[in-house]
């Protein structure tokens, strides 16, 4: 197990045009003025548990070991806890709310429920908690000092084949695992590929992206104006 | 009278299509390559005085004491004073044309006008005059070796009633600031509580802020939706 | 010739709903855990290669002699250049793609085709290629030991006259460098002027801007708003 190091990432769903951001920021800084704070980004679909999941587990192993991983999406504050993951590399701070749940599954990390003592706010674990808590892990704090042990079962909450997240290029990623068959959607039937070029240019495909998970893509153009599809949208997988 | 640190916050309504935001962050770099450069947002509504001063009021005292906040959004460049602000424990770069009255009411800070030597261009204060100076006073140079000081009467300038900010979650922040009472809107009449906790959930309620002004939020739902209004929209503040 | 310092610039069109952002930063993290990464933007429309490289035309100077301006708008992976380009005070680390043309036409920089070893992704470069690069710049890594000396013709492909980039102010910045003349829009005829001073409020104006091109604005006012015109359209000069 790692030392956490001063490299703090953080992903939210707080959007630039608010003070939310910096209230964050700044309760880190007030910890540990020496933390180096890189924003992921904070445009999020508001409450995209989903989305922030998938977008953890595309970036977090491209930080050297020791980054402390702050996710911020937590849209009903009541009714989860906040936890700090430890795995062999990396440390993760948030609410468990099922943005870890493939850090849980990957990387089967130590779970600690964060001790809170003392007043905190009701609506802003961000700046309150979380920020905090980062910060003071990045100054060496055990993770022991800041919470309590408490493992559990990982849930295997994958739920129908669907459109988790569409990227800004128009690819669609989906929460599905698998490397051949087809994939139905809007009444086309997709194959799944290994590769960008086993399609004509403009056709659709289907290709594991580099989270394990189906996407869907257009060699040379957007499947989302394509297909004209939504996040959350179900698809259908077809063997062989 | 704390020294600066080396800490500089950045709001701004420069947005994140355009270079603005990376010259003035060059210029600062320029002078003070140590300056540790925190941004808070630049996707503020343009020229939006108002929606700043709020959010300013809401963030600064979240960062570490002598932290410098640089805030430029400057819809008229004549026709206000370019000023450094010192507080007991922050500093404050930008043009004073309301953005830091809230600062000026609270924190009753002494007031430098900026001293302008040399050429700078009629159009980009943020890059040529706010930046660099936010640099000099993270080098540990004086306020008094940069402008004048030159007390003034502060504007009490509330205006009418009104919404000044809509936040990313559809609550909406009022110029108000009173503890009971109710408030009318869109010929509805909503209670001042003091929790979410005293209405049933998708109802409305008036609460307040962590700025000391009243907020209108929705308890598990989004105001503005509800309601349809848009920023600047005037409110009625009933007694009892 | 500078040494590079650790400060490096990143602008792009991932956008910030995406890990794509995160992902390069932490591969810098990872080479060069001291690397100072200054965000620029990541909001450009998508494969915007000309508004890239009049960004960084605008921006570049503002920087500490040795930053690394590390810029990725790829639209086409394949069929161009990974390179780096040296000039006297400054690095730039990117596709050969258009974007650095303003570099290669004003600096003259030495250019080093980077010598891609070992495996990358066809498709993520920013990750795999230009971030790493950029970081073992920020290293001191010589460009020579990182890419083969090979110079190249510039092309001067300015094109039609017309609009590349409008700004967040509805200002018009078109390819055409002049300074006297009128521009002919959307069956408009405007003076080339030297100063927003010279029309009245309200009316349009061309005028230089700082990166040596025609800027079309509307003293007071926002210029796109007036004309209704878009990204690429074309326009007239007319003598005199």
């Amino acid at each position: 197990m790692r030392s956490p190091s001063s490299i703090i990432t953080f992903l939210s769903d707080f959007g630039t045009q608010d003070y939310f951001v910096g209230a964050v920021k700044g309760e880190i800084l007030k910890i540990n003025p020496e933390a180096k704070i890189v924003d992921i980004g904070h445009d999020l679909v508001p409450f995209d548990i989903e989305g922030a999941a998938y977008l953890l587990e595309s970036y977090y192993e491209n930080f050297p070991p020791g980054t402390i991983h702050l996710v911020v999406v937590d849209p009903n504050v009541s009714g989860r806890d906040p936890v700090i993951l430890v795995g062999s590399d990396y440390f993760f701070v948030g609410p468990d709310n099922g943005i870890f749940d493939p850090i849980l599954i990957r990387l089967k990390p130590a779970r600690y429920r964060i001790n809170i003592t003392g007043p905190i706010s009701n609506t802003f674990h961000g700046r309150d908690l979380f920020g905090p808590v980062a910060a003071r892990l990045s100054l060496g704090i055990s993770p022991s000092e800041l919470g309590i042990l408490a493992p559990r079962e990982v849930r295997e909450r994958e739920g129908p084949p669907r459109i988790i997240h569409i990227d800004r290029f128009g690819n669609l990623i989906t929460n599905l695992r698998r490397d051949k068959g087809k994939i139905g959607i809007k009444g086309r039937i997709i194959p799944i590929v290994s590769s960008y070029l086993d399609v004509e240019r403009g056709e659709l495909l289907a290709i594991v992206g580099s989270s394990g998970r189906i996407e869907i893509a257009c060699r040379e153009g957007n499947a989302q104006e394509i297909l004209k599809v939504v996040k959350g949208d179900e698809i259908e997988y077809l063997e062989g």
